[in-house]
């Protein structure tokens, strides 16, 4: 208690107490209050105060949002973020130094961080001590599987500590413990997920409450108490590790934690190796199992194999060698190593947001179509009875739309068409349109049929003027206050709607309804009428007119005042003739383009707009309010490279300034490893120089289906349609050569495209010169070797 | 940046990428996931991990509950916990220290923590500098008002760095920032809360969104961002302190952070004092105005007056003498002060639960008895149509029952009387009776037929059996599946609705109601012949029947045996026979009785009974679960005084045992100072020793109200009547002597108390002795002094 004399006394008149020691009751404190608020101050300084304005809030606050929430970008790291540590301490002299390198930040003599796809890893060398680091998963089950190998690199004998911390936090307030569990040799902590009504009980009966760390090897000593562990000294020098061992605390009800100790002696050059588990389990029971599956030097590389069997399986369909070698590593392994991420486990979502769940199964057509095909049975089996898509997919029992899927969204149906043209054209499978698809409401139709009254669904979702609904938002979730009164409308939803009739136009006509053809055709040039009609702002379309009729996205405005997607889909929608379009791309040259990609919109809204919403209201510069919105500027990328080959190198220049680099400035500026696409980087650059290009660190996005395609229909050109494989490659005109090895259908396409004195693309095989630049009649396991010509 | 050479590299086939310095991008991290889990690392050892069961959840936590939601008991702290701090930075040294203790946590010299009843305050003395902090409220106004003083006590002259630094951490995921406002001479943070719907955008619009620090004299620099202030020096050693001055850093969507620097040099004995303001606002204007109204060194003493007259509103109506020095001082300045909170301001809530809301407004009879009145009229505003009080009183336009209030609760009705009872004695006001209230369903009746309805309820409420439903819960919230199928019923409410009946049965017969009165008694008659029929268990009454009719709280439960509640009511409503009383008592003392108070049940659960409900999976000895639950301890206390003197030791033993102390070994395993009750000790100090006894540290509780009757009733024996105040001391046998004043319906009354060769209470006025020991007639303004004679 580190008790004192007189720690404690009432003044005279007994109107205060004193407290003469802040360690001895370390939480105690005074409150004080007044009319509208309360303040509860501890004796060591912090505080916790609520004032009313009715309800309870805050002026001071914890760093960081806990508690179930959604993931939130540009998150905030604190000393007690949760991490996974090292201490070695050495017995000697007492130095101490954490691995990788918090809590205790003692700056390393050689420090390496590896990101790799099947595993994270360091290598620290501190103090004469190399520790390396590794983290693996499992294929199926929930386990961190870490390797630790400690060496002495100093030359001389060494005594060492060597101290795992891996802090398991606040579980719950009602029930929360930890405890020494010598048969698992590891800790094991406990509680109940909190909840007041009754029915949550037998939802969460079956909740894996318990975490569980797990060694390999018996330690010296353990500490499953985090107040034990860390004490008076904080986590940047623990007072646990202040004493001869760990002290072998429980924790009950209070914060729990794992530690353990390994005291060791080295000789010169000698190494130890640990392997521990961590993760969530049900009962002591699962933990057995996972124990005798997975904690063992043989299990682990099994395990590390079995793991990088399972990422090759997402490898994706394209090999690159082009001029520019980042471009070629980023889409050689981490772009397909995203993307399969998003289509293997839908962000980790039980209710993805429909168009989410459309986008990220498109980029699965270049790894697994089949996953993508089940995906359209699974989200058309949730269409409503008019035809319209829901707002997220449920893809798990019991599960509930939740947070934005909350709010009424009009622009799901249109991704329907335009992610089946990517699975028709990696395929060739329109006998998926006759697949039939039941609904929970009893209707029964074909895949075609739904996808016709999800068209229908949009026609009819438009005003007298023939633009369409907003609702309470589009693809833009935050634009929320436009179109709440019912009558606003999207500028972006009217162009994208035509050009998913269009798509589905084909279609039908693919499957001999010429008629139904005909009628959507008419639907979208009637969109595109409407949209020239009532949106074009003399250089750019507006992105929409609010429910008391004011036309937003326009040059008279102040902020806000041009918008990317309404550009992107006139050009893919057909709204903007030629001469538009030659209108249009200086603008978004001049207006949006930054060093950090295309944002979203300009200039950013400082403040809120009550008649466009919630998306005026976030920071100026970060996610939707004039950022690099990557998912955006992917859709325009894209539709650059629908446009023939003429703006090949503007779309090769906006695809490259979605993953940071090359430069090492860029990298810093941007803040992450290019081993994956944040959904946002900072736009508003000349407002916010210094934090412009901060990558939002999030790497759920609808970019990356689009970055792939961009990659393999637009830039090497090799998009598959009914019977063959069209190759017109676009490539940047700096650039002379590239190889690209492509999977289709199964069969393997080996490319070489280089410039030649062609007018347009010319394609060799064996010699031959083939009568179009397309491949026909291919058999799945042969092997073709192309040669490419593109014109100069 | 801090960047070196060669900071990045891919691996030779791209599979990895590797960082060579954890502080150039501290945030860049790998991400690895499962089938069924995802982690992303960073660079520095920060984790965070999910997993699908389905709904994504975590193992390894962060250290707190932030979010909005209900306070939590044995609330953690943790090294980024809000605070208020000073560095305190020796310039020629360049020794650290901060006070009051954290961040740095450098041991004091000398140091006292001193929570008083209207402001709270530190003197800390360190390297020869005495930091002196105080920090109160304004009366009406929500912000926080800091003198810092700094002394030179070392005898030399000194250089010093003087940085109060006030976090205002993660305000916002849709926005925030910060920036020094040099008009204002302070820091002002800006923030967005956070919302979703669009409707919640007309809530929020006017919500103080903004926190401001505000200096009196300007500081020489300042740092408005969390990460530039902290940097890699951490908490405990910030980077910006190693620098000459702050580096005058906004926030831009980054943590916001308050920290100003002031640089003097002190002669030996100097001193300087600064004044700080701290809180939050809606926009420039008010924190304008609240600078001007506040910030000086007159209006710091003028607010400090206006606040001591504040408080001493509440001073309460009772002074003790006795030979408890302890007890005397809590009942003079702490107990009636934590009274006086619950019923000024409804423990800041909007929707307080209608028990507590009644109950915290019993205690403000003996303080502000208009206020109580008041109160049962907005709650009987709020009756249902069918007699039913709602679960929670809504206090605030748009207010809405949260939390737990949105669970079905069958007391509430139950402590009309039981509030009631108090009200009257203390004013005899029984013209409350005739007052009619209008609910928003339109019916309109008196106070007095609005409390027969409720009692009609009570009754209706019944199986037949006659014993009370239970529904998901009575006073007791989280035993929420006793009776969620409709069947269980509850032993406590059966047994307190008799109670409640009998206490109103004597109001209808004081209104001439005598036919009512009839009807009550008989309910209640009924109400303990169906509890001694069904629950008596021969030593004790049973808690409840579940319903699978299994009755438990009996004999044979291997958890939950016997519980508190039940016995007390028992007592208070008549079901127990003095027979009974016997055994019960003995049973208490030998199961319920800890060194730390009367559990609330025991033994505690230690995993779900799915019969029971909730409370059994609470932390056992925690909260509920087989916790000194203070609130029934004092119930039980009340109830023994009631009991006519005959067990004034145990009531007085049991009273005592609900704050902590005399001893120092009390107070530092309970953990808090003796400024308050808080809601529970933690008890199974059988089961769990280490923690026993350790305080909730909350103070929100319907304990006090309870403690404060016991001692005015109870100890004191001071009562009113319809026409005077009755005088029955029940001292412990011990004391000889003591002496009270007491004020009363606008008199006061000054006892002299003392043990006497009498065989009953005897009161002197003035020499002449009273026929009864009752006093009437009293005159508002007059001061009688009686002398006492208790039998010994």
């Amino acid at each position: 208690m580190g008790k004192e004399v007189t720690v404690l006394r009432p003044s005279d008149n007994g109107d205060r107490y004193e407290l003469t020691s802040p360690t001895a009751m370390p939480k105690a404190g005074g409150f004080l209050w007044n009319q509208r608020m309360m303040i509860q101050i501890t004796c060591r300084g912090y505080a916790t105060a609520q004032f009313m304005q009715p309800e309870p809030a805050k002026y001071a606050h914890a760093p960081n949002i806990e508690a179930q929430t959604f993931m939130q970008p540009e998150q905030n790291y604190y000393a007690h973020h949760p991490g996974r540590f090292v201490y070695i301490k050495d017995l000697e002299t007492g130095q101490l130094f954490s691995a990788p390198y918090e809590p205790v930040r003692a700056k390393p003599e050689s420090f390496v961080f590896s990101a790799g796809k099947s595993d994270v890893a360091w290598v620290v060398e501190n103090n004469g001590i190399r520790v390396e680091m590794i983290v693996g998963l499992p294929t199926h089950d929930v386990a961190e599987l870490w390797t630790v190998k400690v060496t002495n690199i100093s030359g001389r004998p060494r005594r060492l500590s060597v101290t795992p911390y891996f802090p398991v936090g606040y579980m719950s307030w009602m029930n929360q413990s930890a405890e020494w569990d010598s048969d698992l040799v590891g800790v094991i902590a406990s509680s109940v997920t909190p909840y007041q009504k009754a029915e949550q009980y037998f939802k969460n009966k079956y909740l894996k409450d318990k975490t569980y760390f797990l060694c390999e090897m018996p330690p010296d000593s353990w500490e499953a108490s985090q107040q034990a562990f860390e004490g008076e000294g904080g986590l940047h020098n623990p007072s646990a590790l202040q004493e001869p061992q760990l002290s072998g605390s429980d924790a009950c009800y209070e914060t729990p934690t794992a530690a353990v100790q390994y005291h060791i002696a080295l000789e010169a050059g000698d190494e130890r190796e640990y392997r521990f588990m961590f993760g969530p389990a049900y009962d002591e029971a699962e933990i057995r199992t996972m124990r005798s599956r997975y904690l063992s030097k043989e299990a682990f590389a099994r395990t590390a194999d079995e793991y990088a069997a399972y990422m090759d399986r997402g490898r994706g369909c394209l090999r690159i060698e082009t001029p520019d070698k980042e471009l070629d590593n980023f889409v050689n392994n981490w772009l397909p190593r995203q993307v399969y991420y998003h289509g293997d486990v839908n962000r980790l979502t039980t209710d993805p947001q429909t168009r989410n769940y459309l986008q990220d199964n498109m980029g699965m057509n270049y790894i697994k179509p089949e996953v993508s095909r089940k995906a359209f049975i699974t989200a058309l089996s949730q269409q409503e009875a008019n035809g319209a898509m829901p707002d997220g997919i449920l893809l798990a029992e019991g599960a509930e739309l939740k947070y934005i899927n909350q709010i009424p969204h009009t622009d799901h149906c249109v991704w329907l068409p335009v992610t089946l043209d990517v699975y028709l054209a990696e395929t060739g499978d329109y006998g998926l349109l006759k697949e039939r698809v039941q609904t929970k409401n009893g209707d029964n139709f074909t895949v075609f049929e739904r996808f016709s009254r999800a068209m229908d669904f949009l026609l009819k979702l438009r005003d007298e003027r023939g633009l369409s609904y907003i609702a309470q938002g589009d693809w833009c979730d935050p634009m929320n206050m436009v179109g709440y009164k019912g009558k606003g409308v999207s500028g972006w939803l009217t162009l994208a709607t035509a050009y998913a009739l269009n798509l589905w136009a084909d279609v039908c006509d693919h499957e001999g309804a010429s008629d139904l053809a005909k009628h959507y055709r008419a639907g979208a040039e009637d969109c595109n009428r409407a949209a020239n009609e009532h949106l074009w702002d003399g250089d750019w379309f507006a992105r929409g007119i609010t429910d008391d009729n004011v036309v937003f996205g326009i040059k008279k405005d102040p902020h806000g005042r041009i918008w990317l997607n309404p550009q992107s889909f006139a050009i893919l929608g057909g709204a903007a003739s030629q001469q538009q379009i030659d209108r249009i791309i200086p603008q978004i040259d001049s207006q949006l383009t930054t060093p950090y990609g295309v944002v979203m919109f300009t200039p950013a809204f400082t403040k809120m707009r009550e008649d466009i919403g919630r998306v005026t209201q976030k920071a100026p510069g970060s996610a939707e309010n004039g950022a690099v919105y990557n998912h955006a500027a992917a859709f325009y990328v894209y539709s650059l490279y629908t446009l023939g080959g003429r703006q090949a190198d503007r779309a090769y220049t906006h695809l490259r300034q979605l993953l940071p680099g090359p430069s090492e400035d860029d990298y810093f500026q941007r803040g992450q490893l290019p081993v994956y696409i944040p959904n946002y980087y900072r736009g508003a650059w000349r407002e916010f120089p210094r934090t412009a290009g901060r990558s939002s660190q999030l790497f759920n996005t609808g970019t990356v289906s689009w970055a792939y395609r961009c990659v393999i229909e637009g830039l090497c050109g090799l998009r598959g349609d009914k019977d063959g494989l069209v190759v017109r490659p676009q490539l940047p005109s700096a650039w002379e050569a590239i190889k690209v090895t492509r999977e289709f259908r199964g069969a393997t396409f080996q490319l070489d495209i280089r410039r030649g004195d062609v007018k347009d693309v010319t394609v060799s095989v064996g010699g031959q010169v083939l009568p179009e630049p397309r491949v026909t009649g291919i058999k799945a396991g042969e092997t073709y070797q192309l040669s490419v010509l593109v014109p100069r």
